[in-house]
C-alpha cells in the first residue's frame, strides 16, 4: 500500500479549472489552498486564461515547468479523461477529481468513470473522487477542498462518502471549536478508498481517532484486518442502510443487503470498531475520543445540583450499558467531610440546589481521586443561586488536572450559553442535553484501551491444514446464483468434518426402512426428500416418534402417497433417521458476505459469518441469534453463544440440567473449517441441531454454494 | 375536584417572608410577581419590617385588610405551620409553600410536613408544595416563582416534581422562544398533585399540550381515567426510575417498583399518553405538539440537498416506527416538472448539492399537497452555494401556509445559526441534529388525534355483575404481606370463573391414583404438592407422560419417597392430572400496582395488570410478555396478545396449525373477572397454560393475596 505522502504533503499543486469567476469550484479551491497557507507553489490551469487569480495561468498541466505532486481537477466531467492523460505525461502521482457527473448520474456517467479508472490504472495515477469535496490536512496546511470554511487543526481524522456530511460536520465542528488532522471526502471511490486512508492514519501518532461515514465498504475483511492490527486507536463508523427502507433509498438490491447489515454489525463489533447510528453520535463520540482518555469499565459518577436529573441520568446510564460507579468508603467519608451535613453522599452525588462553585470544586476533588470512577458527569441546572460561569471555571480546571473523562452537562439554554462557550474555547467537550452526553459516553466506553495487543486471528489466514476431498464435486454445482447441494454430497461434506449426525439412511422401499430399524432402535423419524417440499412441516412430509413396526409401516406408506401426489415421482426418496430427543433445538448457520474468493488476497467482502441461536420454528419468532465473523477462536465462539438469551437455558435455567455447550462449540468449529475448505459455500443451515446433555446433532442440514 | 380558579387567577396575593435582602426567596418571588405585571394587589408579609420593597409590610397575613386569594410562603420550614394557621384565620383558599426542609430531609422534616397536611385538611386550605419553585400562569400574568427568569406565554402546560427540571426547561425554552400557559413546580405534593392540574388543563382550550416530569404517580388509575376522558389533548410524561439503579437513586424499595414500572408503561400506553425517556424528548415533543398539527399515520417525506442525510434519516425513521411516505404518482410527476432533469424524484427527495432556495420552494409546493404525506422533514446541509437564510425564509413560509407538520432540519453549526435564530423568532420548531428531530417526530406520531371519542371502559367500573362466593375464605388469608392461597381454594376460585382446568385430583395413596386413571385415560402427570418444593423442576417432583399402570406405580412411589425426604411428611400429597399435549405453553398472569381497594373511590395505584407471554422455562429467558391494565375489552386483549412475538406462532408459523387464540382471550377475560371479584389478589400466575388448537388449559395456577 502506498504511503499517500505526496497526497497529504505535496510540494506543489496544480488546480485545473480555475477561472475568472471567483465562485466557480476551481477558483474556490485555489483560494482555499492559498488562504490555508500552503507552503509550495500552486499553479492555476485553464486554457482560456493567461493569468488567473493574479498569477500566470497554464493551458495544461504538462506545460508547467517543475514537478507537480498533486493535481486537483474541477472541470466538467467529460473533460476529465483528457486532463488525466495530460497528467500522465507529467508523471503526476495524485489527482483529486472534485467534478460531479459520473456514476451518480447513471449509465453515461458510469462509462466516463470507468474510463477515468482505466487511465488511472494504466498510468499509475492514484485518484481521490470523483464527485467529492476534496481533502484537508492540517499538518501541511493543505486545504484542497471547495468547502465554505477551513477545518481547524486537531487530531481527528475524518472521511466521508457523502460530501454533505463533510460540510455538516465541518460546520458543527466550527461551532464547538473541534479540529481535524485530516478531513477527506471520498466521493465515488474510483480508486482511493477507506483502506488507503485508514492504513495511513492507524500508523500516524498525530491521529487520535478515526471517524467515517461509509455507505459501502470497499473491502470489509481487509479493513478489519488493518484495524485489528492497531487495537490502540479508536475507529468510529456510521454505516447507514441498516433498514430495508434505507437500502431502497440507496437504490441497492434489498435482499442481499438485509442479511449483510447484520454481518457488518457483527464484524465491526468483533474488530473493536465503534458503530454509531446517527450523525450526532458520530460527532460527539469522535470529539470525546479525541481527548485520548480511557474510560476503562465505563463506571460513571454523577455530580449534580439537583436530584431529578441524577435519577434520570441513572436510568440512561443503565439503559446504555454503562454502570453507576460504586464510590469507595474513603470517597464517601471525604464527601461527608466537605459537603453540608444534611447531604448523605452516594452516587449520584446530589450537591442540592444551593450549591455554589466551591461545593462543586470540593466534590470534584474527592470524586476525581476515586479508583472506582472512570468518568464523571458534572451536571448543572441553572437555579436561583447557581454560579454558572464560576462553576464552569472550576470544572475546566479539574478537567485539565485529571486523567479521567470529566464531562460538563450544563442543562439549559440562555443561562448556560456563556459556560458552554467557555468550554468550547478551552477545547473541553460539553453538553446541554443529557441524552447526547450519555450517548456519546456510551460510544466511547465501547472502546476499551486494550492492555496488550489482543491475540486475534488474521482474517485471511485459514485455521485448518487439511485438504478438501470434494473440491471438484462442489465446484461442479457452483454458479453465479445460489444452488442447493444434493443431500448425498451434503452428507459427504458433513462426514468430512466429522459433524455429529443422527444414524440415518435414504431408502426407497419399506423393506430397506425395516432393515434400518433392525440396526438402530425405535423411535425413528421419517422425512420426505422431494426438492419441492422445502419446509417439511408445511405439508405432512415428516413423521416423528415412530415407535413400532406397525407405525413404521403406516408412516412409510403415507409418505409414499404424499410424495407421489406432490412431486409426481414413482420411486419415493425417504430419509429415515434415529430420533434424537433434544433438550433444546438450536440453529447453527453460515452466511457469506462477498464472493467465494473471500480467503484469497483479491477476494472482496467480510467473508463468512457464523450464526447461532434458537432453532426450529422459533428462529424467526424470537430473532434470538448472535453472529461472528470466521475465523473465531473457541473463546470467541463461547462468547457468541453467551450473547444469545438461549444461553441461559443451555447453561441450565431453573434447575434444568446444563446442556452440551462444548459440543455446540465443536460443531461451530467444524462448520468454520468446512466453509474455509469450501469457500463456495454461500450459506449453510443446520436447523435444528438437537442439543442434549452430551451431544449436538445436526438433524437437518442444507448447504448452498455460489461463486 | 376544585377548579383552582383562585390559584391560577387570584385577585390578591400575600408573600410571607419578603425581606430587605433582595436575593432572599421571598423578595425574589415578590419581585417576580410585580415584574410579570400581576394586576391585583400584592402584600409583603414579615413581622420584622414596617416597609418592604417600597410598600407597607404586614406582620402577618391575618393583619391585611381585604381578601387574600393566594399566599406564597417563603419562611424557614419550622415557621410554616404557624403561618398556615394564620392563613386559616383569614380564610385563605390557596397556599404555595416554596420553603424546603420537609420530607426530603428525613424524619424530622416528614413530621413537619404531616403537620402542614393536617392543618391544610382541617381548615380546607389547598397547598402547592412544599419544597417547590412555585407556579406561573401566563393568562393572568402570574409569576409566583423564584425562578431566575419568567416563562414566555404560550400553550404548553408543564408541571414537574423536580424544581431543577423546571429551571432547566425554562432556560431551554427561553433559548428557543417557547412559551407556556402554565408552569408548575409541585415539590413534595403534600396536597395538590398532578391530578388537580391535569383535570383543569384537559378542560382548558388555551392548553394545547400537557407535559410532566413525574417521579411518583399520586394515583395512576384516576389520572388515566381523566386523560382517557379527554382523548383530544396530548399528554407527555417523563417518568424516571425504570431501572433498578435509578430506583436506588430515588431511595425507593427496589423489588416492588421494578415490576410496577412495566405496569406504568403498559398503563400509560393504553391511555394514549406519550411516555418519553429523556429531557430532550420531553422538551422537543411538547414543542412539536404545541403546534396542534396532527401527523396522522406518521408518514414522513424528506426533502434534502444531499443523499447521505436522506439515507441516514430513512434508517432512523424506520427504526422509530415511523414510515417513509409513498409519494403519489401525481406528486412524482409534478416533482419531475419542477426539478432538474437529472433528478429522478422519490422519497427522500434529493434536491442535490446545488439546490438554491427556489428549488426547495418548488419541491415543498408539490410535496405539501400530497395526501400520503403527514410530516415533512426539510433537510439542509451547508454546501458551497446553499442559500441558508433564504431557504429558511422559504421553509417558514410553507410552514405558515400548510397544515402539515413541516420540520426544518438544518444540519450544522456556525453557518446555520442565523437560520435557526430566524425559526425561533417565528416560533417554528427547528433542529440541527437529525436524531433529535426524528425522536421528537416519533413521539408526536404516537399521539394520533382520535377521529371520535374512543370507547373506553372507565377504570373504576367493574366489568362483571356476579357475586363472589369465596369472599370470606379469601379475606381470611389476606395480610399486609403477600400470602399464597392453598391449592384447594385456588381450585375453587378457578372453578368459579370456569377456567379450563385439566381433569385432576389430589391423592394420598396409590389406590386413589389408580382409581383416577380408570376415570380418565393415560397419559397422566404426577406432581408433588409440598409447599417447600417451589419450582417443581428443580428437584424430581414432577413425572410427565406416565403411560401405563406400571409407570404409574413407579412414579407414585418415587414421588412418595422424594416427598418424605424433602418435606418430612408421612402422608404424601400428590396431584394427579390428565396430560395435555400442548402445542404451545403460555404464561397468563396478573400483577397489582396499588392496594386491594383499587376498585373503590379511595383506592390508590394503577390496579391490576394482565400479563401474557411465552410460558414454561422460557418466560424469563425471552422476556416476551405484553401487559395491559384491567379492565380490557376483547379487542384490547387480542391486541395485547398480538404485541408478543409468540403471537406469530399462535397464529400458525411456518405451516403449523393456528392455535386457540380465542380460548386464550376467554381465559384472560375470566382472570380479569376474577381479580375484580377478589381485588385482594395481588398476583396470579398460570405458568404454563397449555394451548392446543381447541383449548387453553391452566395446568399450573398460583394465587397470592395482599391487602
Amino acid at each position: 500500500m502506498p504511503s499517500l505522502t505526496k497526497l497529504f504533503s505535496p510540494s506543489s499543486i496544480a488546480v485545473v479549472g480555475v477561472s475568472a469567476e471567483t465562485h466557480k469550484l476551481g477558483s474556490v479551491i485555489m483560494q482555499n489552498i492559498l488562504s490555508a497557507g500552503f507552503a509550495g507553489p500552486v499553479y492555476p490551469v485553464n486554457p482560456k486564461y493567461e493569468v488567473a487569480m493574479g498569477v500566470k495561468c497554464y493551458p495544461k498541466v504538462s506545460k508547467i515547468r517543475g514537478d507537480i505532486d498533486l493535481v486537483v481537477i474541477a472541470v466538467p466531467a467529460e473533460f476529465v479523461p483528457d486532463v488525466m492523460r495530460d497528467c500522465a505525461k507529467k508523471r503526476v502521482e495524485y489527482v483529486v477529481i472534485v467534478s460531479a457527473g459520473f456514476r451518480e448520474l447513471g449509465l453515461k456517467g458510469l462509462k466516463l468513470e470507468l474510463e477515468v479508472r482505466h487511465i488511472a490504472e494504466k498510468f499509475g495515477i492514484r485518484v481521490l473522487g470523483p464527485n467529492c469535496l476534496g481533502l484537508s490536512v492540517s499538518a501541511t496546511k493543505l486545504d484542497a477542498t471547495f468547502a465554505a470554511m477551513q477545518p481547524l487543526g486537531g487530531n481527528i481524522a475524518f472521511l466521508s462518502q457523502s460530501g454533505a456530511f463533510n460540510s455538516a460536520i465541518l460546520d458543527m465542528a466550527a461551532a464547538r471549536n473541534v479540529g481535524f488532522s485530516h478531513f477527506v471526502s471520498m466521493g465515488n471511490k474510483v480508486d482511493l478508498n477507506e483502506l488507503d486512508f485508514v492504513a495511513e492514519w492507524l500508523k500516524d501518532d498525530n491521529v487520535k481517532v478515526i471517524g467515517m461515514y461509509l455507505e459501502q465498504f470497499s473491502d470489509g475483511k481487509d479493513l478489519l484486518d488493518l484495524i485489528k492490527a492497531h487495537p490502540y486507536k479508536p475507529v468510529v463508523i456510521l454505516h447507514p442502510g441498516e433498514t430495508v427502507e434505507a437500502q431502497k433509498a440507496m437504490n441497492l438490491h434489498t435482499g442481499a443487503l438485509a442479511g449483510s447489515s447484520a454481518i457488518v454489525r457483527a464484524a465491526l463489533a468483533q474488530a473493536g470498531v465503534i458503530q454509531v447510528d446517527s450523525l450526532e453520535k458520530l460527532f460527539h463520540s469522535m470529539w470525546l475520543l479525541s481527548l485520548g482518555r480511557d474510560v476503562h469499565q465505563g463506571r460513571v459518577a454523577i455530580i449534580t445540583n439537583a436530584g431529578g436529573p441524577g435519577v434520570m441520568l441513572t436510568d440512561m446510564i443503565a439503559r446504555h450499558g454503562l454502570s453507576l460507579a460504586e464510590l469507595t468508603v474513603e470517597t464517601l467519608d471525604n464527601l461527608k467531610r466537605v459537603l453540608p451535613p444534611s447531604i448523605t453522599p452516594h452516587n449520584p452525588v446530589d450537591l442540592v440546589g444551593d450549591a455554589l462553585a466551591e461545593r462543586y470544586d470540593n466534590a470534584l476533588k474527592v470524586v476525581a481521586q476515586d479508583q472506582n470512577v472512570d468518568a464523571i458527569l458534572v451536571v448543572l441546572t441553572p437555579q436561583l443561586v447557581t454560579q454558572i460561569e464560576e462553576t464552569a471555571r472550576v470544572v475546566a480546571q479539574h478537567f485539565r488536572n485529571s486523567k479521567k473523562l470529566i464531562i460538563p452537562l450544563f442543562i439549559g439554554g440562555v443561562f448556560v450559553e456563556a459556560a458552554i462557550t467557555k468550554f468550547n474555547a478551552e477545547e473541553i467537550p460539553s453538553f446541554i442535553f443529557p441524552e447526547q452526553a450519555v450517548n456519546a459516553l456510551a460510544a466511547v466506553a465501547r472502546f476499551h484501551l486494550p492492555k496488550q495487543t489482543k491475540k486475534t486471528i488474521n482474517l485471511h489466514s485459514r485455521t485448518f491444514t487439511s485438504i478438501a476431498k470434494h473440491t471438484h464435486a462442489v465446484a461442479r454445482f457452483t454458479r453465479t446464483t445460489p444452488v442447493a447441494l444434493p443431500q448425498a454430497l451434503t452428507f459427504e461434506l458433513a462426514k468430512e468434518v466429522e459433524l455429529d449426525l443422527p444414524k440415518q439412511t435414504i431408502v426407497d422401499s419399506f423393506d430397506s426402512a425395516l432393515s434400518f430399524v433392525s440396526e438402530t432402535h425405535f423411535p425413528v423419524v421419517l422425512k420426505a426428500l422431494a426438492e419441492d417440499i422445502t419446509h417439511k412441516t408445511d405439508v405432512k412430509a415428516l413423521y416423528t416418534d415412530v415407535r413400532s413396526v406397525a407405525e413404521l409401516h403406516e408412516a412409510f406408506f403415507a409418505l409414499e402417497g404424499q410424495l407421489q401426489r406432490v412431486s409426481k415421482k414413482s420411486k419415493p426418496a425417504v430419509l429415515i433417521q434415529e430420533q434424537i430427543r433434544a433438550q433444546e433445538e438450536v440453529l447453527i448457520g453460515v452466511n457469506r458476505s462477498g464472493d467465494s474468493r473471500v480467503y484469497e488476497q483479491d477476494g472482496l467482502g467480510f467473508g463468512h459469518a457464523l450464526v447461532f441461536g434458537k432453532g426450529g420454528i422459533y428462529t424467526e419468532v424470537w430473532g434470538d441469534v448472535a453472529m461472528g465473523l470466521v475465523p473465531m477462536t473457541k473463546e470467541q465462539l463461547l462468547e457468541m453463544i453467551h450473547r444469545t438469551k438461549l444461553s441461559k437455558v443451555l447453561h441450565g435455567a431453573r434447575g434444568k440440567k446444563p446442556l452440551a455447550v462444548d459440543k455446540i462449540v465443536d460443531t461451530l468449529l467444524k462448520i468454520q473449517k468446512l466453509v474455509q475448505m469450501y469457500p463456495q459455500i454461500s450459506s449453510l443451515d443446520i436447523n435444528p441441531a438437537m442439543v442434549t446433555s452430551s451431544r449436538c446433532v445436526a438433524v437437518d442440514l442444507k448447504i448452498f454454494v455460489q461463486e
